[in-house]
């Protein structure tokens, strides 16, 4: 054990002394993560419940990719065996994102069909990692023993809510979104007007057109009821033979105590929400910290015209050498220095304005006060930093929701949006002079920096509160709606129309057959009074 | 000027040069107020803003009986004259309650038939009032002058949003409810499903059965297309002379930038919500000052037993004779000490363990460690001072919207409820003895008080952060949501619903065409075949 793991144990025994002897509201939190940029934002949280004195165990599949060197006690890993390796997950991995970025230049419909392909992959990998984990007694009776508080988990990598329902802990989901609000519809229960509520990954914003709000419509109709974000068959079937009961995943979803969502209405369009559910976007956000001496060289460089941050994110580093050349030869033509996050090789065309390097301290530098734009892919976390630091974006989005993220900040006046494969140096370069330039992207950026800093509670404090809320009170019973006891028709009140009309019907029935009895009646009276 | 006034003048002329000097986010707070109970959570919001340095000037009709005279200076009061007088005001208020007390009794929709009429006459004479405020050149000016930069209303009480478009200042609403949700649905553009939301004023808890979810169904119905809250017509027709333009009055209202909804989760069912929707219910609750000396004396001649308050609020202190017979004849047989809030003839039965008071210090008592409920007409004041106190009650609602408030604390188990006019001394006697005695009610009353006290940021905190964000930011247009900008038809997507259905019967009757054209091509072709 090196001197700094030594530290970090230290501290954290400390904190978790210092807690069960003051406030006595600590606790032990169980965490089903997600990979990626997902993991990312989840460890913001994470190391926050440590700093104040919690007890966090995460649990990792031997195949999973989370562990950070740099800190390695901070919280606990407990890492089970499963028959996939680091390496065919990392395949799969790479295999989602490529087929993904190919997927979206198709027809909208080509595309989703693809995803849905990819989403039924995967799905079988998730079920067969969680079948893994609840079949592992020994893992089982360990997590048993440990006595959590809390089960944390992302809301798009399913098995977080089974195990919460077999320890009988109380479950808080993290979650940034689900193709078509899939999961947020049928497990959080919340309905969102169609009319303007885009849905996700149709890359609307919320002031539509009639076609448009058609098109939204199709989009809504296609996921309500074509799209399986799970094959939820094999799910059900799964949770009911674990359960020993006849249950379906939504319904286990369902019983999330407190759904923290990453967003925020900087960044998202406003729409109806439930009571369990907390905005928190932009939460791993946090003031720069000084850069390294010699990337700060380069930035101060920079001169009056300051410095331009380009990455494509974590899942991205390479893109193909006549695109780079593209992109590099329209960086050789403005005045800004640029600090590029890019792991492919040199393209021919750089500037000498224009330094490649493997990995960027992107929060850092979006938050230099030499730094005019942000060239991004779009991802969520990204863009909250570039909100929160007030930099104007020009977006390169590649797959999954980064067009829908992009779409948004377009929508609010804070970024222009480029699409990589067919872009050329003259529209990236135009499109960089305006964002650098045009005093519209940054006084509309600076709003919504504005909203993101200006809010009753910090959205880091937040999530933890109703974390630790829900620790403290075995749950937020008073959160939930009661539409959860309801079924679908029950819910959208069929059965309720259905009697009505019965009703209606029954007694419009009933009067036309008195009347006309009543008429027929009158009329045989009126034939025999003539015939009389 | 007395020295109380003085010493009041002088703290707040030092609060707001403090404010100017120091964060510069102090403001000028144009209030447009609701009498009775309305006023007293109001004035809590006020004399916060007023603490933290901001100007506060209310607008108070000549007929008006708010001014608080232990404070006057706290605030400005800005009085403009009316036709109506003080007497007519008072007289007018007490046929309200009356009728509507009487109304209670009714079938329910006699009942609300009863409502519609007084709804009726009320809105006339708000108008009247309106037409009087708007049409004074000599305010309008001095208002316009003032340069305000919120208008802080109570929307049950038409005109706020009227002044806030003439003075084209932000606009800020607090509201407790509008029956059957009209103004949150009609202004605020929120839907709530009718198969878990019950309808304010239908008495019905979130958990329905069939039949209530049908009679829920039902109120939904009687209310979205029956109900009018005020004769929309004609104030639509005057808001329009006023601005000069065709305007609705739910548009003026709709222009809100926050809506302050005098409840929370603790009280109210979960049910969706907008981001510019705060539940800030509770504001005014605050811990228990110490009680006048010979009251206090009184508390503590209880003994173990503890005391009982009764309150039937601030709007009725007298009840008939007989009534308050039986109800005395029930209190003098519990061992504890009652405190009751009564103005009229001393009952005959009345127990030498009740003492009656023309006014009672309710929260303070309500917070006295010696209290065991509180009998209560379920007034949404009282009730949460309660649930801050955690005192379990008996609710005898008598008109508006205490009946349902009670069916609130019934659902919740935290209170007994009984109908003042037909119920027994032992009927009173049994509720009593079972929310002093069964730990069931007193558990329960205690989780409430527990979700109540445990929130990320006080309610009061909450209200006053959104009205300074306002003032800040000019609005909170990142709030609103884009169904504003929707027709009803729009936003309920029958124009693309009904477009759709017109495209799939075009492609079948064109698809049906083409099949009988062909079938009939064959056919012709089949019979000439076998004619050569």
């Amino acid at each position: 054990m090196n001197k700094m793991s030594m530290k970090w144990l230290l501290l954290l025994q400390l904190l978790q002394l210092t807690c069960y002897f003051s406030s006595g509201s600590c606790g032990k939190v169980l965490v089903w993560p997600v990979e990626f940029s997902h993991w990312m934002n989840m460890k913001t949280i994470l190391d926050e419940l440590v700093m104040r004195g919690h007890e966090v165990t995460v649990l990792q599949s031997s195949a999973s990719t989370l562990i950070d060197p740099n800190k390695p006690l901070a919280m606990k890993f407990e890492t089970f065996p499963v028959s996939l390796t680091k390496d065919d997950f990392q395949t799969l991995a790479k295999i989602l994102i490529e087929t993904w970025m190919l997927a979206v230049k198709d027809f909208f419909w080509i595309h989703l069909s693809t995803i849905q392909s990819l989403f039924d992959e995967f799905s079988d990998i998730g079920m067969k990692i969680c079948s893994e984990v609840v079949s592992n007694k020994k893992l089982m009776t360990k997590l048993q023993e440990s006595r959590f508080d809390v089960v944390l988990a992302d809301a798009v990598g399913p098995c977080g809510e089974l195990l919460a329902e077999i320890l009988k802990v109380p479950l808080v989901y993290s979650l940034y979104f689900s193709p078509g609000y899939l999961v947020e519809k049928r497990s959080a229960r919340l309905s969102f007007p169609p009319s303007y509520v885009p849905v996700m990954l149709s890359e609307l914003s919320d002031h539509m057109t009639f076609m448009e709000r058609v098109k939204n419509m199709i989009y809504v109709l296609y996921f309500d009821y074509w799209f399986q974000l799970y094959n939820e068959k094999k799910w059900n079937q799964f949770y009911s033979e674990v359960v020993g009961r006849p249950t379906t995943m939504a319904e286990s979803m369902g019983k999330a105590e407190m759904w923290l969502i990453r967003n925020y209405w900087d960044f998202s369009f406003p729409r109806p929400r439930l009571p369990n559910v907390e905005f928190v976007g932009g939460l791993h956000c946090k003031p720069a910290k000084p850069l390294p001496k010699e990337m700060e060289e380069f930035v101060q460089s920079s001169g009056e015209h300051g410095i331009v941050v380009f990455s494509l994110g974590s899942m991205v580093s390479n893109i193909s050498e006549e695109r780079a050349n593209v992109i590099a030869s329209a960086l050789a033509q403005i005045p800004q220095k640029v600090l590029w996050r890019y792991d492919g090789k040199k393209p021919d065309t750089l500037g000498p304005n224009t330094r490649l390097f493997k990995w960027i301290p992107q929060n850092d530098l979006l938050g230099h006060p030499k730094t005019k734009a942000f060239i991004t892919h779009g991802g969520s976390n990204g863009i909250y930093e570039a909100i929160y630091h007030g930099i104007p974006m020009v977006g390169l989005p590649l797959f999954a929701d980064q067009p829908h993220n992009i779409v948004h900040m377009t929508a609010k006046g804070a970024a222009i949006r480029l699409d990589l494969e067919t872009m050329s140096t003259e529209d990236l370069l135009n499109a960089l002079k305006e964002v650098i330039n045009n005093p519209f992207y940054k006084e509309n950026i600076m709003k919504l920096s504005a909203i993101q800093h200006d809010q009753p509670m910090k959205p880091l404090d937040r999530a933890i509160f109703w974390i630790e809320f829900v620790m403290r009170h075995k749950g937020a019973k008073h959160l939930r709606p009661a539409s959860h006891n309801l079924t679908w028709f029950q819910y959208h009140s069929l059965d309720v129309i259905g009697f009505l009309l019965a009703c209606v019907t029954t007694v419009v029935f009933v009067i036309t057959k008195c009347c006309l009895f009543c008429c027929r009646k009158f009329a045989s009276i009126g034939k025999k009074g003539k015939r009389d």
